[in-house]
């Protein structure tokens, strides 16, 4: 059966991969493509690599007909959505890939984002988006949260972790490597190619990157008591990919087994056999997260890595597995596309 | 119905390829997988980002049992695939992804690569794997000779030009960006990664590419006489693509309807509006090429850029259409997966 | 002794370069840095890799006392030169890495870059600052224009060839491959790393590109007729760097010969053994340019490499090599930093 | 006044990086360059980037007349420095770039390094060669003894913390990320580009790289009690480069504090103005390190960031360094190149 689906925000580099997602996709077809600025230009006008298929011309979202649509993603920039999906009419389901529905509480994230809440009647019925953690929400829910995407590579690192109570909870630290194009396609300076191309550098150093106000609300549920971890992310001058290095204090099998345990049936979730660590340029393109732990000559400590796409698995790709479960679909449908390497 | 297959040579990037695409084949399935020096690895460990998929072991070639294998990949290095392709059994088909049967001149292949023949007696019965242009041979071949990437870039560029008589065949020229993946996973001092990402160089300068031994074969019988074109391919510090600047002597627009044309019905090959230059990130992981043509200030001379992935389109993408094709399916089956950018 | 000298536009990627290139140099002292939209801060906050240096702070040019500078480098977008250099004290010498002075006719500035000249009066005096050409001239210079850093490649790879009459004027093809700083500084989406960092591009094809200007202008000076060459610049992801493949009708061996005599004693410009290509990577951050020829299988033609480092051979080193001139000075006086590699 | 030194292993990129170094080196003269593979060629043949140079041509170490050298700068492959620095005449003062004389104790060498040392009486008048905290040993030194590229980053950040005692012994973290170059010009199949160029790695994570060696010794000197951090290196797709994020607990201010006063009269080592995260593409071909201090939400940590230029700072530039020490020269001679950016 084909489901109807609308993408707004499609100019962006997660609309363009939602697009590829869906393009091999057996049971979604895309209805409506938003894109404001560029509105009344062709997807493969703004994206040639999309040109080969027939997609709907992109348009404004006052002018989408949500009639015959049954699910919209939403990968607008944070502070757009929660007036556009408070707006849209109830019969349609919601993924959005952004930050406005992230944080349960209007006041992280008035704290986080710096803006007021444009529609806190709608934030206690959006599931948060991790769906090897809340799946079953997710299959019920009419707006789903899309988590970061640095945030879902940390989670999937840590969440068994916390939970089984394995590690120590305030000495963790999470140091990023970052792909460039979690930056988005908006102009920048240091996102030139030639800014970029030679270096790496921290950002959001000390406890200021937004993600952050995720992992708290996360960890601190999981773990019962405050909980907040260090966390620097790095650019690395490759277009895709997040690899996290978690440093943590506990026994290193003992945190191989929690994760391997817990992740056993996932279909997108690797964890390695012990000792071993992931490669970031495994999973490009994909919607699969490896995950590693290698014990330390220190006793008592470990350090975990967990790498997936940002564009993917951290972002178009989540979106569609919740798409999925809340369209009654299989999870892994159209989401099985293999890594692509070198 | 599922086809069951083998891959030859899998350890390679090419092979690796096969793997990736087949992946999300719906019928066809990998049998067997051998690599000489790797025999007894796991496919997964030797390339970790196809650790998610059931894949049989590597093996030794002669460990094979090929009684119940339909069709064979062949991703071997030169001059190794003749006399394993001559020893199988009748009943399987084979899709040679080297240079081994692409001459169909014995003494041109001694000229090009330097070694005798070791299977003549096959050469008759090998098709060129050129798609588009042996749709028919190869649907009916058992043996078919897969293009060199270079030499099948060139080509889309070129052959309706030459059939159609509408450019010089005197002043053919054709400088191509080639990505790194072309060299393979051989171990090469100027293949590191050191040496390569700040670096353009051409290479095989003059006439001395292999490649131009299937251009003067294909150019040449187009033509109806000796046809040599000037060729330098350039190493650029990417990993997959290949982009064939190729200046010609020609009414420019006549040169693209004449494309537009013969391409028209071609689900892969996609020829931009005239003026439009196509960019080697466009086809990116993809069987696609795209082709531009762009007239010049100077009456009477024309542009023509063509671009496609040298390890799928322009290799195992290709290798799969073919086998589509023997195997009866869809010619595009499994291979529409859309391009992957940024 | 030590001469004060200026530089305007600063902020630029050439800015830098001409600092990093005077941070060295024994006789140029840098007395003021002008940036318009970033006067008032440090140079070493606009470029933290100068940090160590002891500059003057971005001003704007109004402000700048040009009463004890001897030379100004003005490394300002195109367009904007001309009234500000028109308005320069005449006692200071000018070096213009812009576009503003490079043609001596001002209807071919009107046509290739849109504009009218804004110091029409000023243009018999600039010399064309191809320093290995126009040497003697540019010892006597008050006013030198920089060339085009394709211009200077292409030039040095093709001027000995047309003065010496050993090629064919009517079928000269140049395939440029250009590294992305010589887009500059400023913000344009497809400049981003996410868009460039995977992908080959070419651009201003088919005879659109400006530097054409000045390479009409140079080779039919010294053709003695209309001479109009194909030329094609294409984006590489690499910083730094411009490799010209030149395809012409002449005899390889004097084609190497005649080269190989005109720069015989030039120190910058290095002819490579006859059948050798040079390599982009070998050039990277000097002031050096590599030419190679190659014969080809195709009787009577050659292909002719040359390689630079646009921002520093094909601007901001030919700036002080220029510089250095004017001054007095030995031409190579603090340009004989070795290339960077890997 | 010129001084004669000789480059062992000279066909490696530390030794190019020592040639280009002292190609602008106006008291250093290069007398004789060995590079057993390769002996018999000249080096512009091997690194085509120095071409412009009169270098003498590579021979075999036993082929050199070491009566007129003052200086050997020693850039072998460990395990090979031992023997040959235990030959050489005594009236040679040597720089050994390797590890071989690096960790005081013999068994410690044999623990990390896997082999017995074979000049054990040569070890006690070895210099460790942090230039900047064994200045006046240096001087008089006949041997010094280069530092790793890693540890020489790592104690740049963390010394004067130690020695201060501004942060707790027993949780320091140190996550590295590695330019490629650091690997040598080895053939390891994951170095080639194909294999580099999209990915980031960890590599010897949990305490098994062998500059912990260094680290450990050095540290547990500093501290007057064993101290062991923790460290993992990372590959990033980048030529030149370490940037390493050091995790540390401790007051921020006063962490920067004692940084900065340590290093106030430091010529190449840049502390930042607190709060400022330093980029590794700042200080790419330069002998500059540059140091922030960033301060955490969670009171009592910190970040430092350190990060410098492997093949220079880390290994060649700091070599020349220590040689300007050691032949009575301003230490900071022919170092002043500044980074080239971008």
């Amino acid at each position: 059966m084909t489901h109807n689906v609308a993408i707004l925000g499609a100019s962006g580099y997660t609309g363009a991969e939602l697009v590829r997602i869906i393009a091999t996709h057996p049971n979604l077809r895309i209805a409506a493509l938003s894109a404001d600025r560029k509105a009344g230009q062709a997807m493969g006008a703004v994206f040639p690599h999309l040109r080969h298929l027939d997609l709907p011309m992109l348009t404004k979202i006052e002018d989408i007909d949500f009639g015959d649509i049954e699910l919209v993603f939403c990968a607008l920039p944070h502070g757009l959505s929660q007036a556009i999906v408070r707006d849209l009419p109830r019969s349609v389901k919601v993924v959005d890939l952004g930050a406005d529905f992230r944080l349960r509480s209007t006041e992280d994230y008035k704290r986080w984002y710096g803006l007021d809440h444009a529609a806190p009647e709608m934030q206690p019925e959006a599931v948060y988006g991790l769906t090897e953690f809340y799946r079953e929400p997710i299959r019920q829910a009419r707006l789903v949260a899309g988590t970061g995407c640095n945030a879902a590579t940390v989670q999937f690192a840590l969440r068994p972790l916390i939970k089984a109570g394995v590690i120590d909870f305030d000495d963790i630290i999470c140091d990023l490597k970052n792909g460039i194009s979690g930056a988005g396609r908006s102009l920048k300076e240091n996102m030139l190619f030639a800014e970029r191309s030679t270096d790496v550098m921290g950002y959001s150093i000390g406890g200021k990157h937004r993600h952050l106000g995720e992992l708290d609300q996360e960890f601190t549920m999981i773990a019962g008591r405050k909980l907040e971890i260090m966390f620097t992310p790095h650019l690395v001058p490759i277009n895709r990919g997040i690899l996290a290095t978690c440093y943590v204090k506990g026994e290193a099998e003992g945190i191989h087994a929690a994760l391997a345990k817990r992740y056993a049936d996932e279909p997108f979730l690797n964890v390695l056999p012990f000792g071993e660590a992931p490669s970031m340029g495994n999973v490009t393109g994909s919607n699969f997260c490896h995950i590693g732990v290698i014990g330390d000559r220190k006793a008592g400590r470990a350090t975990v890595i967990a790498t997936l796409d940002n564009l993917n698995k951290g972002s178009s790709g989540q979106a569609v597995q919740n798409a999925n479960l809340m369209l009654g679909l299989d999870e892994t449908e159209g989401l099985m596309l293999a890594p692509v390497f070198p």
